[in-house]
């Protein structure tokens, strides 16, 4: 299915020209370094929403180069206008869709990716679909670097436990799991709109990291 | 604290003499086999408790040795006294503890591990007791032929993710991750008796496998 789109957010969305790429997103595939005018690790968002997980850390790491995917043109405008607020001259916002990061993204060319509260896609048929698919994993374990790292939150006990056995299962090593993310020793969470709300209704948080296997 | 015995306990259980070891454990390291008077894998319980999970195993899996291990006497006996009345020939029980079972088993003796409902140990300073921590991981990971796996089962939420945690760093492969068992694909759940208790309260059973990274 299509999705309606909003003629107004795309026009906006699209002359914020500094921080939002469209089209020809390949073009920078290997060359992300030379986009942001240094060498600095990059870490991405996968499906980054109204962006204030991913604004946040780069407010606070100016030294990490960020990449904000979303396919959403009304959420990605929050997202931009966010970073537009914060001045930030440490990522950018590519508007396209999480398959064709093989497209976008070179060989061991991230240092960390990030996957957020994303669908759970509950029906086992579209299990492929969700974003911790090992056909997913596959690809960030291409794209990270040696020591990269995958970091997972999901408000979603069953995607949690599917993300688990399918992070399990691949070459990425899992680390930091916590079940109860507001009860666990984690002190440095950063939160995505939808974390607030979920948590301020006392819902539990589940989290992981899992890092390239040596 | 030396726990306080019953001293009817103990001699009713050493009348099991064909089903109890009490002394000398270690003179069957390496010769499970011998004793047991042929060659199928050997799967051993550690923390047995009344026994209802390893003998109902015993009596549906014929082709395979079990060997349950516990330490109080009292509830071991209500195990040994399942075993008579089922009247298992592939069971054996050590009454003894699992601090010593590199003593006791030779390296790559043992098929399969499981570890049911062991006791959680909350503070953070007990963290070497609990039966998942890091050092009975290695223990585990010796005694385990290559093929083998530990199986994991708990009520208790953190101590779940404490071993997560713990197995995911270890040299164990972690599988079959279940964060709801009654609410999960697994079908071929044994309980133990704590199980079936929790499981009528409506609380949640936590449940992995691990096996050994080849």
């Amino acid at each position: 299915m299509r999705r309606r789109r909003k003629k107004g957010a795309d026009e906006r969305l699209l002359s914020h020209k500094t921080y939002v790429i469209r089209e020809n997103v390949e073009e920078f595939k290997g060359k992300w370094n030379l986009k942001f005018e240094n060498n600095n690790p990059i870490h991405v968002e996968f499906g980054t929403g109204r962006g204030k997980f991913i604004t946040t850390l780069a407010k606070q790491n100016p030294d990490v180069n960020y990449i904000a995917m979303e396919i959403k043109e009304e959420v990605l405008l929050k997202a931009v206008e966010k970073a537009v607020e914060l001045n930030l001259d440490n990522i950018l916002f590519v508007w396209g869709d999480v398959s064709n990061i093989k497209e976008y993204f070179k060989e061991g060319e991230l240092d960390r990716v990030y996957v957020n509260f994303c669908d759970p896609w509950p029906k086992k048929r579209w299990a492929k679909r969700r974003l911790t698919h090992t056909n997913f994993l596959n690809m960030y374990n291409h794209i990270l670097c040696e020591k990269g790292e995958l970091h997972f939150k999901t408000d979603n006990e069953k995607l949690f436990e599917f993300s688990l056995n399918e992070i399990a299962s691949n070459d990425l090593m899992l680390k930091n799991i916590s079940l109860d993310l507001a009860n666990s020793d984690f002190s440095e969470n950063v939160t995505t709109e939808y974390e607030d709300k979920f948590m301020s209704q006392g819902m539990k948080i589940f989290r992981c990291e899992a890092k390239k296997r040596n």
